[in-house]
């Protein structure tokens, strides 16, 4: 069942009482990060209960080798994995002697708490070793967000009933593995492991691709909070170094270990150069102080939080749960690097590998552009514009030529990693989402400079992909496009997905339209773009000939698109009318039975018209609404979110409010019984906009225009939400009986409320 | 490019001249086997160049743990792989105590033969090794058909060049692995290893199946042909025995060892009792000696070719192409056992696991049945019928009810091994091929007494399969299936496969005819399996119902019935005007590219127009023949057979010739580069068909009549080939300018040419 064990509170995450069962789940839910590296909530001491250790770095990956049970011609050599970093964490402590290990004593007053407003993970307990001593704990990490390369640690031990002598021993250890390997490979080596007074690094790289890490700590002691001096103990291995220092304690007395940690990798520095940065960055952190670096963690939170923070009254739980979701999305990705993407688990677990699906482009975009500055949209946008040529290789591997181009369904540096051939294949409708992401990007920061200078690059070569990838139907005398699988991927390998379809063809017109706007507004850029892509106007007149003479499925009886052709063979029972022993069908029917039943995984037609619903009648919303929605069983958490805004843009609240629960606390919850895999991130950004898309009804429409439409669900008293619409900070608040917007920047911004225009100067209070 | 090594010969299969590069190959093509055992060609003595070792038992199976890379509900846990069993054939030798190894000699005169007439193996060559002695090798071995548990090995070294010493090591040795093993595990446990005078055994079993093998061996020396009793050395390994003989040699003396080898399981004795009859089979063979063992084998095999050969005059590349086809299909089934059934490798190799496709009832049944006793074609039947609660488990795992049965893909016990989805789960046409097996063997044996005592029980559960697994189009108002993969496995999950969908309602009517007929005519058998099934007239008006009214595909432009739905909005574009550089599209086009192409891998709707041929017009087989035959690039080996035997049936002997020629000589001029893997079992059987269905226009009707339209190719000058038709021996001869039919039996037998009615008393000659 689902886990229910978090305590309820506005701005922590919080586990009171400790229960082995749970340690899993909470090193996965506690996890930290800082955008470039993070971890899993593991405890720094020994445990030797179960416990799954994760400690990851952007951006530094393996291609294991692929696993599968049938080889089809086009497959992947190679999964790129996120990869299980050396552990710079690990504190051993003993009590006289006697290693400490959360599984073997008795505890008490347990209480973990993730601060989600200042940034930083702590434990407190009490602890009965099987020896008798009693000791009080307390723990507090963090990873920097100001120094993006380096965590620290506070990690304090009392001796209640005692006096004698507590052992730290602070290591590094590069010996770690992979929870997912295909082949139980070892994916590092150890290079050299330097040893120093109080700090130590070991140089990592990784196999076959190179990646160089140096992983450092430096350490320091008080005893009763005063700055001690302590004698080190080398012990170096294989792969790890271990330093041992003893505090004599008598009962009443805490001892206090401070440790700072670093990576730093190859992605930054030059190979030679990188055991001194870190041994500067942990050194730097030191001196500056434990507490210092806190103060400036709190600080880069609450500007996070500025432009971020969704507050809601009357519904704690609720609040917790859109709290941990900004919280989670900033960890993962802060947009500082074009290199770096938002992987499906973050830094809080490595299943699914890669890092980059359309997740990014469908739900994530949204998210980032509206709570942080143009420049971290338009990273996410270089990062695929970067990878143009791999999606251009990635085409030619299925065939396509021309320099048509088929971004990869999951990938960390543009190359496909995944291996279902009704997936890797066919799942094509994702180099639609590269495009929309263009366009969103566009309307929402009006920079469309990014156009001529980068996306029109990707559009053409898209557009070439779409132009090859369609065929001619005699029996249709329309274009079609077979053998695709939509984003409801409880089908596949079917023809004319009225989704695919339609961004085929709207991509196609969108590239047509930016390229005649690019030969006039940006004539050099025009020429340049034309040169690299070999671009004629025949060809852009044979992509419009598929573009203006697309197939799409539709039923006159019921007058709404169909998802795909034949789709009304099927037998339609809605899925509320499934006994509940059948559900989730995912667990309880075999893929078959799946494929050729009715029910829809998440948003398809829907996602289409979510994408474009200012090309489709208040109507035409309703009607497939009413059609797809009841025949959906939302088995993944990228659908209750799109239903969720569809729902409340067509003036229906309780339904939106239904589907917003099913994902606002999925992790929290546990609703899939996986969280102890690690957290749905890309979700997160989901649930996000369902209370501004959604709730809020913000929409950026073609013409640049903000509007909004607040509606509030009846179980909450209020909420408000914030975004950074070209550098303006706005919020707006929603309570059962008022609607106000804060307009907190110098500019003046026009908003459309119900399609009413009303203009906000600056730090005015507006009241609808 | 193809090898083209084999030296054409009538009766042999011949290789001249030793070549490392061939071995793999050669441990294929000439590999001997009884239909009980059977073993790839390896060398008796140590080869250190590149081998593929392999001997295997019939119905000795391991379920290996299911590798994918992707799990989907309903997969198997397992594949039941065809295991490699202990070697018995080994014999290390030492000449003045160097070891004998060909991949270190120089070797001249090699030739190796594979005489299908008697049925033995032999090599014999001249070698010099590194040290300067110079020999002549002469071998010859057999498993024995009469003696089904025995092999015989004849192992002679002519000393050319020295006086000295040969020491000759035979062993038994169960330190085997799989080629093909999922994760490299050891599938055997070796038991007990017992050592006796001149002779051995190992008892092994084999991990989680449990069968027990004991494998035993004797021996027996000569010098210059005469006796010669030798004192034995022995050494016992861990999962091995080798026992070490040397013989004092003169220049120009020739040594000889006969060895006898066994195996018995626990699927014929008990397992306390194998040891001592493995014993007991070597002694027998022994004490008989090897020519008389030989005799046998001589005499054996000149029965099986009374009534299966087919003679070729003018072509012997064809010759020894259909007799190699031949000897490979009683090497591997001989049809004394129901338990067993025909590999797809046969014994010749380890690939695709499992030991029975639908190519049984296919394609192996026919030719089992018109060249042996009825009780062969019965067996293959009855181990489906032995499998059925099997097949109503396979069928409930994916979700189906009330005794409905799915035949597995790939079986060994019964149980679905196989995982990929688009096969395991879609590719359900293979249920059809169940009851076509039924209904032919009904057809030619006329012992229609196999459907109530058996049959008929089969027929149900896959009626009711068909039944559920049909749903009711609302939109096209019929009955259609859909997300199923026809016998063209270049389309998955498609929907209404016109095979399909024509088996389907096929196997409804006929199972309801034979209810109604067993009703009729054996009451008794009736009342038990209404019984024994809980079948009601409702449920058969029910299945009448889907039957009745059954969607087929059909485009009244071409008048030609589709494939499947949407056939026609694919570009169709005939294989001949692919450019070569893109075929095989298998190894060229990545998997959706060949999804999405019209082109077809092996017949699909000809395949039910060659099943059922007497229910469509000679018109529309020609329509459909021209319509698909051109889209098809036949990349099975199953494919050409069945196009040539419809070319023949519409008048066009070259485009028929032409598709023989594709299959007759596949493996042993190894047109896929893959014969090193083992040999193509099954297609075997459908190049006989091609000869004796195609050529020979042999047909056997609903109403039992046999009929013969024999056309011959231009290339040949004569051919001739014998049935067992109910117990009459008749050879059809057919020339450039005549035919003429032989009765060997005392009984007349009624036979139609062209629609003639022709009488043949016993031993008459006739000619048309």
């Amino acid at each position: 069942m689902n886990k229910n064990y978090i305590i309820p509170n506005e701005w922590s995450i919080i586990e009171d009482g400790f229960d082995a069962e749970n340690v899993e789940a909470s090193e996965s839910l506690f996890s930290i990060g800082n955008g470039s590296m993070g971890q899993r909530a593991n405890f720094e001491e020994d445990y030797s209960g179960k416990t799954f250790q994760g400690s990851y770095i952007g951006g530094i990956y393996y291609p294991d080798k692929t696993r599968v049970g049938w080889w089809k011609n086009g497959y992947p050599e190679y999964f790129a994995k996120v990869l299980n970093a050396p552990n710079w964490i690990g504190i051993q402590v003993q009590i006289n002697g006697a290693n400490f290990d959360l599984n073997t004593c008795e505890i008490s007053n347990f209480k973990r708490e993730l601060n989600m407003k200042e940034g930083w993970l702590s434990r407190s307990f009490q602890a009965v070793l099987p020896s008798g001593e009693q000791i009080e704990l307390f723990t507090k990490r963090f990873i920097s967000v100001k120094y993006n390369e380096v965590g620290a640690i506070e990690y304090a031990v009392k001796a209640l009933n005692f006096s004698g002598e507590i052992t730290f021993t602070p290591y590094l250890d590069a010996g770690i593995e992979n929870e997912d390997s295909n082949y139980d490979e070892y994916f590092w080596e150890t290079l050299e492991i330097s040893e120093s007074l109080n700090k130590a690094c070991i140089l990592s790289k990784t196999l076959k691709t190179e990646f160089h890490v140096a992983t450092a700590m430096e350490v320091s002691f008080a005893l009763n909070n005063k700055a001690v001096e302590l004698t080190q103990e080398n012990k170096v291995e294989e792969k790890a170094i271990y330093y041992s220092y003893k505090l004599a304690v008598s009962e009443g007395d805490t001892a206090t270990i401070y440790k700072y940690g670093s990576y730093v990798s190859s992605l930054n520095y030059a190979n030679d150069e990188l055991v001194k940065a870190a041994y500067e960055n942990v050194t730097n952190a030191k001196d500056l102080g434990y507490q210092q670096l806190l103060e400036a963690q709190i600080k880069s939170w609450d500007e996070i939080w500025h432009t971020a923070d969704i507050i809601i009254e009357g519904d704690v739980k609720a609040q917790q749960g859109i709290r941990f979701n900004i919280f989670q999305l900033n960890q993962t990705y802060m947009g500082t690097d074009a290199r770096l993407n938002i992987g499906p688990k973050g830094f809080t677990g490595e299943k699914y590998g890669g890092s980059t699906y359309w997740d990014t482009e469908a739900y994530c975009i949204p998210f980032y552009m509206a709570t942080k500055d143009a420049n971290v949209a338009k990273n996410l946008l270089l990062y695929r514009y970067n990878q143009l040529d791999k999606a251009i290789e990635n085409a030619e591997k299925l065939g396509f030529k021309n320099g048509a181009a088929l971004y990869p369904m999951v990938t960390m540096n543009g190359e496909e990693c995944h291996n279902e051939w009704e997936i890797t294949f066919e799942e094509i409708h994702r180099n639609g989402a590269m495009v929309y992401g263009i366009y969103n990007y566009v309307n929402y920061t009006q920079d469309f400079e990014y156009v001529p200078k980068n996306g029109l690059e990707v559009m053409i070569a898209i557009a070439r992909f779409w132009h090859q990838r369609a065929n001619f139907s005699a029996a249709k005398n329309q274009y079609v496009i077979l053998g695709v699988t939509g984003p409801n991927e409880y089908e596949n390998n079917i023809n004319n997905n009225f989704y695919t379809n339609y961004l085929a063809k709207w991509c196609i017109e969108y590239a047509v339209e930016c390229l005649n706007r690019v030969k006039k507004e940006y004539a050099n850029d025009f020429e340049r773009v034309i040169a690299k892509t070999n671009l004629t106007a025949e060809e852009t007149a044979k992509w419009l000939e598929v573009s203006n003479n697309m197939y799409f499925p539709f039923d006159e009886g019921k007058n709404v698109y169909l998802q795909q052709d034949g789709f009304l063979d099927k037998e339609i029972i809605p899925v509320d009318e499934l006994p509940k022993s059948e559900r989730p069908i995912n667990q309880k029917w075999s893929w078959d039975r799946i494929l050729r039943s009715c029910y829809i995984k998440q948003a398809d037609v829907l996602q289409g018209m979510f994408f474009f619903e200012n090309k489709f009648s208040k109507d035409e919303l309703e009607r497939h609404f009413d059609f797809y929605e009841p025949l959906t069983v939302h088995e993944s958490s990228l659908s209750p979110c799109v239903h969720s805004i569809l729902a409340a843009s067509i003036d229906r609240m309780p339904k939106a409010y239904e589907q917003y629960v099913r994902t606002s606390r999925l992790d929290l919850d546990d609703y899939n019984h996986e969280v102890h895999e690690g957290c749905h991130i890309t979700s997160m950004a989901g649930t996000w906009m369902s209370i501004v898309q959604g709730f809020g009804g913000m929409r950026v429409w073609e013409d640049g225009i903000l509007t909004f439409n607040p509606q509030i669900p009846a179980e909450w008293k209020s909420y408000s939400f914030t975004i950074n619409f070209r550098g303006n900070i706005i919020k707006v608040y929603k309570s059962q009986t008022e609607c106000k917007f804060f307009n907190e920047s110098e500019n003046e911004v026009h908003l459309f409320i119900k399609g009413e225009k009303i203009s906000i100067p600056a730090q005015q209070l507006v009241t609808v």
